[in-house]
């Protein structure tokens, strides 16, 4: 087991990563403060992983919620059926909301607990790829709104992470590529010698070699714990870590929630950065094509598709949260492995950008 | 105008009060940081003081969000209609909301400002004496669930509280009384001498004098600063603040919201805690006539509704958020000025305070 530390005074707290976690009772206890949890999940993980949860806290006194997954019901009606069972089954403002699944289920685990009774305890138990890299960290929990992704939520810091890489065994590998988006994302915007390591490790990774998967998820929460401390609530440098997501977001909400993977859109928005980055003269067509080249060994989509148009691209990306007063900013690479957050480009390299032939580029790469 | 300051570190902040407030741009012009602005507000409140205000904020991005007012509307889906208005209107992350209006506009607005992209900026400026001495400072915000008062929230501080004494001049008498519950409260908590103050001046603040306003206002909100400033959270001495309110939310839910107004029912749980207090040992007979008899100068209710029995209430108070693992904590007064929250007390004391007969009580008293 490894174990990392998000610092943030009073708010700190662990994330552990390792094999069969989900069964010791141990890891939990420190991080629960009253008698009663409330598990929150979907009915797949349910199935899979509930029985074994409950095992380990079978100290407490617990209930589970099973939600509706998918993007398209990260809503507020579901999240009101965390709130109808807490006040059903009588939970008090000590209770600790546990988030047993995918970014779906942590998001709204997370903002049900950051809301119920103005704030319980937290953990997050996060089973896929994406999730452990990337959602279950840094305390960022939320809904959609039917015009904008994410535009309604909280940041609300768990007790604890747990990562208990065997869930992986489970997830189809569609999802484990799109985990990959953001793993890869890390080495692009902070550091270089972990694309190095991952070019040599991303087969072993597909093929869920419990070492690679640790020290992967371990590589890619040391990147973003160490973001997210500098700047827990996104005034600047952990806007960085939205590489892609400006763009990606455009296509999510074009094709419509739950059409596209959150990584999949991630690893496209984050190859047109990768070419906007190239027309800005900041980085080489190489890195460009390196780039993009270990999104495809990853298994993922790197063209944008073939109906949206540059207007649907802008029309999407002015209610992105990194809009200020109009202006809209973007990150892009000043070099392979150091972002930048910049409102400072050429309107025409923007335009141009969303107008490239992505098909061309990809099949012309060497 | 008077000032007073809460002390919570960056998170510290002004509350001005005075008459013309509202007229006032530089009082509004340091707390806001973007060039966008979201007043919201109700009907009435709007048709009365929405220009003026909007007058002031001419140098910004205005726009205005009118909700439905009352209890009943405070829910998921009328706060949703300020996160519409939001997005319609492209509003960023760096935007300001305004509340204009009592506790249930303040409530929900500032519920919408920490959710909105996970937190925007929030100025109070509350129009009712309830909102001014109670709800608009202190950072609690939230709505209702069907299952309990303010289930549903977050603790959010504003960037500032600016409170106009001359909107009271509109107030309908009822809810100026509903607001001198809360008044009556602080001094009943952890202030003797604003009791004798209070016992003076209760028919000017009435009769609306601008200066026992002024002063009625700004001592209630130095005694609640006071106390928010030790426990931001309500893990301790915060919770003495909800004096009477827990048999007070049980009138307001089985009454139905918005039957009875929040300090009427907040007035009439006061008088429970005082008999309860008294059947303690704690309070003598005549000290528990004291208060009752300030709240029946101040226009209030002081009988509970006569078809509501001991497990009426006992069901409802269950589900209070002051409730651990099961034992309900109430807040007494240990003396007049000096308030407690406590679980040991014996049962049958609660039991007999529910059943005793408040008519007879009062008319008894000389």
């Amino acid at each position: 087991m490894q174990t990392l530390k998000v610092n943030l005074g009073e708010r700190s707290y662990p994330i552990h990563i390792g094999e069969g976690l989900l069964d010791l009772p141990e890891l939990f206890a420190p991080h629960i403060i009253g008698r009663q949890v409330a598990i929150v999940s979907n009915k797949i993980v349910a199935s899979l992983y509930l029985e074994r949860l409950s095992h380990s806290l079978a100290a407490y006194s617990v209930i589970s919620v099973i939600l509706p997954d998918g993007e398209i019901n990260k809503n507020w009606k579901t999240m009101q059926l965390i709130f109808d069972a807490l006040l059903t089954a009588r939970h008090d403002r000590y209770t600790t909301v546990v988030a047993l699944g995918g970014g779906v289920i942590g998001d709204m685990a997370g903002f049900a607990a950051a809301c119920y009774q103005r704030g319980v305890g937290l953990i997050q138990v996060p089973t896929t790829l994406l999730s452990q890299v990337d959602s279950s960290v840094g305390g960022k929990t939320g809904i959609n709104h039917q015009l904008g992704k994410n535009m309604v939520g909280a940041f609300y810091q768990p007790q604890a992470v747990l990562i208990d890489t065997t869930t992986l065994n489970t997830l189809p590998s569609r999802e484990l590529s799109a985990g990959l988006a953001e793993v890869i994302k890390y080495g692009l915007i902070c550091d270089k010698s972990f694309l190095v390591w991952l070019e040599k490790y991303i087969d072993d990774i597909r093929a869920l070699s419990q070492v690679a998967l640790t020290e992967a998820i371990s590589r890619s929460n040391t990147a973003k714990a160490f973001v997210v401390n500098a700047d827990e609530r996104e005034s600047g440098v952990r806007a960085t870590l939205n590489l892609g997501h400006t763009f990606g977001h455009a296509i999510e909400t074009y094709m419509g929630y739950g059409t596209w993977l959150h990584g999949e859109a991630v690893a496209v928005g984050t190859v047109i950065a990768l070419e906007m980055s190239q027309r800005m003269g900041w980085i080489s067509i190489q890195e460009r094509n390196y780039g993009i080249h270990l999104f495809l060994r990853a298994g993922l989509p790197v063209i944008p598709p073939a109906e949206m148009t540059e207007a649907d691209f802008l029309e999407r990306m002015i209610i992105d949260k990194k809009v200020i007063d109009g202006r809209l900013r973007l990150v892009l690479l000043r070099h392979i492995g150091e972002a930048v957050l910049t409102d400072d480009y050429p309107k025409e390299i923007l335009q141009t950008t969303l107008r490239a032939n992505y098909n061309a580029l990809v099949h012309c790469k060497s």
